[in-house]
């Protein structure tokens, strides 16, 4: 399989990490967002992926996969050991309602350049005030519904696709300046991701398109 | 169960759908999202939902879930017939991209008061021009990545959840005056929608919130 994703976007972090987990090994092609205008806007990329984004997961047929929800999903059906969506029904709706939050609920208002470039030069707005109003929102929401589920992670003792979602997210949120501080049950969950092997392999500084110190 | 939804909401209408289709029977209570300054703002509200949205779906032993995307999957795996997304790992995952399309990349950019409230108040902004920016480019994305895979329906010859978050996107965009010809493949699978009685049933007219003409 190879993954369509750039180093720093939150939604490519989220797939690879799904995929360290799970020990799916997997062909790393970058797409860089910035430069020559954006790769992603090619018209190659753009016959894989309409919406000229990342993450894009290829399959060995040739088949695509897009959207990070998605893919994660199709990577735990074919790959459901060890799972990130364990437990029973209503347990595995909470997972997924904690990553919807971040998806639908945070991410696509810090996306560069869709939606930050339309409030700074289309509405000529203060596109770091917009990024920090809604992350700091996204992750309140966040964390007090956690408090019902967490444990070591968001949904009891084992990571699960909701802190996969969230650990790019706190990141992204630290990029933005936004204070992460008053969020304490999100920041002792993420120091516990971090102790993972396959949350840190998936860290944007180790991927092969990062900048070179 | 019982949904806490709103009739005009369109995450809310595509609950109703996946409940219609489904059979599965619910108490309706009406979360009215305008009204006194929002129902949704509610302490006891706010207790079942920190995010304060719409719909909530609370279980008999009163449980909740909230977020649409976690709604239907749960609702997929406790009512799995007939399915919504039926098919191998991929056809689902291409069912789950196409619904991301709607959920995560034109929604979260049309929510009223989060999204439209900052952009007019804050930003003093023309909200109307930035629905139909974000509206129109997300339903692009849909026409154009349907073609793949569209029979009677957005992927093959029965619904999904792909088309369970299509139908009430095409009509909020029209609340929104959002220009819709262009997207003909979708505007087509549309009327395929219609004609099915689950998704008539649910409709925002028919609720029993809807204002009475």
């Amino acid at each position: 399989m190879r993954l369509y994703n750039y180093w720093r976007s939150s939604a490519s972090w989220r797939v690879r990490i799904a995929l360290a987990w799970k020990k799916v090994p997997y062909e790393y092609r970058a797409v860089h967002l910035v430069k020559e205008g954006g790769e992603q806007y090619r018209p190659e990329y753009k016959a894989m992926n309409p919406a000229s984004q990342v993450p894009l997961l290829e399959l060995d047929d040739g088949r695509t996969i897009a959207q990070s929800m998605a893919i994660v999903e199709y990577l735990e059906e074919r790959y459901p050991t060890p799972s990130l969506l364990a437990g029973d029904a209503w347990r595995r709706a909470r997972i997924r309602q904690l990553a919807e939050v971040v998806n639908s609920g945070i991410q696509p208002f810090q996306n560069m350049p869709a939606t930050l470039g339309y409030v700074k030069d289309v509405l000529k707005g203060d596109e770091t005030a917009w990024v920090r109003h809604f992350v700091t929102r996204g992750l309140g929401f966040l964390e007090k519904t956690a408090v019902e589920t967490a444990g070591t992670f968001l949904v009891g003792d084992e990571p699960t696709l909701a802190d996969v979602f969230m650990v790019p997210q706190l990141y992204a949120a630290r990029r933005f300046s936004v204070p992460v501080e008053p969020f304490s049950t999100l920041l002792r969950i993420e120091a516990a991701c971090n102790d993972l092997p396959a949350f840190a392999e998936a860290h944007p500084d180790r991927q092969p398109d990062a900048p070179r110190p």
